[in-house]
């Protein structure tokens, strides 16, 4: 089931933050220039080169980040998807960011699996 | 040319938003619930109605904001597209942002031309 498939390479990327875990991380992207990601707070990283290279220094930082997903919700566009959720975290030293991050995740199927190909978290301001 | 298309809707989108012309930022917009929009700082909006509404009342609120748009990169798969790129802010009073913000916005074309499916936005934090 694509929706399945979707939602598990979604908890997966979650999985492997949380186990500070670089070369599942690293499996999970698309290896392309096309890749992008925006941390909550940093300026755009693109490519897989540099995407994997953040992540390598935010599991080699200070603190460990735990989620619980919680309004997620899954739109699929033949071979393209997109998963919007929040990121309620447990433990906020390694992102510098507090309470909950609103994230947008987008995958695309082209023939290995649902990989990543964009990532985009981003503090939601307490109100 | 279906890259030209993308970066006009995607221009169409920054010009209704200076313009503060509301029916042109409704109809930019696939009308339906899996639509989603993150303004910066904000918690995740769903369902056109929803995000229309918040347009409303940015338009509505004090300030105005002026865009230039840097570091532009459209990705294409199939009928979805997704543009990354930097706002660069040059009057933040409309959306207490401050700066520049990084935004990620998606488009499908069903039919109907390219609509935005997800604009999501998040303030670059100063270095």
């Amino acid at each position: 089931m694509t929706l399945e498939d979707v939602l598990a390479a979604n908890q997966a990327f979650y999985d492997a933050h949380e186990a500070r875990d670089l070369e599942a991380m690293g499996e999970l992207w698309e290896r392309s220039t096309r890749v992008v990601c925006v941390h909550p707070g940093w300026p755009i990283l693109r490519s897989w080169e540099t995407v994997v290279d953040s992540w390598r220094r935010i599991f080699s930082g200070p603190g460990r980040t735990q989620f619980i997903l919680t309004n997620v919700e899954v739109a699929i566009e033949g071979r393209t998807a997109w998963v919007t959720l929040d990121e309620n975290l447990v433990d906020t030293g390694a992102m510098g960011a507090a309470g909950a991050v609103a994230a947008t995740n987008i995958f695309t199927d082209t023939g290995a699996g649902w990989k990543l190909v964009a990532h985009h978290g981003s503090p939601i301001a307490p109100r």
